[in-house]
């Protein structure tokens, strides 16, 4: 079996619990993200908000039978999470090369003021800059952007370009929580220094729209649960049509955009229902876009996956140069310890070259890793 | 080429204008769903709601760029929407033996009392169970069953399936019309009573949850209607996952379930997703469910696809017995009078026993067809 260069397109950090509150200033340090310990575990809290639980975040390495939505406390987590030399201890197990690194939790999830929401931000990215230089190449954190005011979000775009970031993730639905929806003409300046910086920009999964992840996972009816996790990934459509359609990718040839953790086993079908939308419909709906939406899409769009057997059947129509894998680690959905195995069960029949391509070789083009 | 056996598991009626009124009781005369003509075309109206207008339902037959969401009226449409002899033509035009018939509008989309609601229904039933009969194996209409009250519904599923209807539809999202979803335990008896009966139960696509079509089409800014449309089929996902998850598929294996005009091509992907779901979480969910998620959806899982090049190349995994091809005939998306070409450009390839199974054999089995 060739042994092909191994790139996590989306791992995870845990930061470190003292991280917003070792150098706040004295006016947030009561409101800045903290974990506080309780009986049923570990929780981020924000301001007085709960902004996540340490459970499933926290999965790599235990077995499913051992995963817990909550429960669970940093002790109980794999120091890898949040300290770089464990980290890189842990993918040397896993054969991995370079992690792509992101975090939801009180970064991404938080309805609070301009001043905590900024200093959050911000002490944020600069620790994953900070994260990245322990190991240039190997560890690749992502810097988060606030969408809920546009120009603080690009005052920060325009920053974390500056600190080396190699990209960055915005929320997939910042109309439901405090923005605007990705159609409105309002984002035109984002787009435009977004393909300006040259970085790839992510969404992340978040789950379908306008469901609460909290209120899903206390509903005690049999299956509500598992509903969530399954659907989880496809609401993420609705970006990619909404960025095909509304003509920010043909006006921004140069912005590449990566959609994390959706898998990539319905983009064929995806791509396709798009061009047959405009086929049918461009006359009607006046649309402004010149070419078939998959041009786009093979253009500038990308995916990651963890395990996806139909995606990489289907590589081709997804698009070879579009979709790269991951390990998702320490989340639940992670292969680790397991991933080459995981992984070459994708490869079977697929060309050496191929196989390259998927496993790290899109991602390095992608994040320029040399 | 062989000329396989053509049947549409998804083409469309408009009934005809004065079906709620020529026989209506006095006393709902004036609020029963009628056709009203304005300057802007012809709309169905219930009590004093629009609940729908002819549009795109009038298709078949005019190119893209004549397509109109609304404007147009009853006398610009193919007479095969209403009338059984001119449908029949239009079917034997395209090649089509036979058709299963759905409609929406005034029937599916309503916000009125329960007296008008089962005088609505009823009378639909009725008259579909009369096209059915003017030609027997060839027009195959099914039945719509309201969910707002359970009881209600259930009679008249219990009434249409002495009328000789093949099948029904319920509503895919009951929660966002007046019911519960249908996770809630409170549909048990429903769900005994479907598999009793023995017809196959469809979802038709309806559009991303919780938005409404007449305020999207309204919106002025490129895109957005695109937007609309391409994502629409991907919100019956949730359907799926929870006829599976909740165990309505494992407590009665001889429900059989039909996705309609949602396509194919995501099948692969989501089966697999439900698997790994249920490897991954089925522990601390405590999930109720026995088998992996893919054994039921092939046991009683059907999807209807009118174009689907993905979705066909990936026909082993969507199953090769759970897709059934369609027209869409009179709708925007049909391919009448071209569907034997539309149809051939994805059978490059594929064996004929399967090519039969897809383009007829399938729905000729759900629908006892000989």
């Amino acid at each position: 079996m060739a042994q092909e260069r191994l790139i996590s397109a989306d791992s995870h950090v845990n930061p470190p619990k003292d991280l917003w509150v070792r150098n706040a200033p004295s006016k947030l340090r009561d409101r800045a993200p903290r974990v506080e310990s309780t009986a049923q575990g570990d929780f981020w809290i924000v301001d007085s908000q709960i902004s996540g639980a340490i459970g499933l975040d926290a999965s790599a390495g235990r077995k499913p039978e051992e995963f817990k939505a909550f429960g669970l406390s940093y002790k109980d987590m794999r120091p890898g999470s949040y300290d770089p030399a464990a980290r890189l201890a842990d993918m040397d197990t896993d054969g991995v090369e370079a992690e792509v690194l992101y975090f939801g939790g009180p970064v991404t999830h938080i309805d609070v003021d301009r001043e905590l929401r900024m200093y959050v931000v911000r002490t944020y990215n600069d620790w994953m800059a900070e994260l990245s230089q322990a190991a240039p190449g190997r560890l690749v954190g992502l810097a988060h952007i606030p969408l809920v005011d546009l120009d603080d979000g690009m005052a920060e775009l325009a920053r974390i370009a500056k600190l080396g970031l190699r990209g960055f993730h915005v929320d997939p639905f910042p109309d439901e929580r405090g923005g605007k929806p990705f159609w409105d003409p309002a984002y035109e300046p984002f787009w435009s220094l977004v393909e300006e910086t040259g970085l790839p920009m992510s969404f992340h999964i978040v789950g379908a729209r306008k469901q609460n992840v909290a209120e899903v996972f206390m509903n005690p009816t049999p299956g509500v649960k598992e509903t969530f996790i399954a659907i989880a990934p496809m609401s993420i459509c609705e970006v990619v049509s909404t960025l095909v359609f509304t003509g920010v990718l043909e006006r921004h040839p140069k912005l590449q955009f990566v959609l994390v953790e959706c898998g990539i086993g319905w983009v064929p079908y995806f791509v396709e229902r798009m061009d047959q939308t405009f086929e049918k419909h461009r006359f009607w709906t006046k649309s402004i876009i010149t070419e078939k939406p998959s041009t786009y899409w093979y253009r500038q769009g990308h995916a990651t996956f963890i395990r996806d057997l139909a995606g990489v059947a289907a590589r081709h129509r997804a698009g070879l140069r579009n979709i790269m894998w991951s390990t998702d680690y320490p989340h639940s959905d992670s292969t680790w310890p397991h991933s080459r195995e995981a992984l070459a069960a994708h490869f079977d029949g697929v060309p050496d070259e191929e196989r390259a391509l998927i496993a790290g070789g899109n991602a390095a083009a992608l994040y320029r890793l040399h």
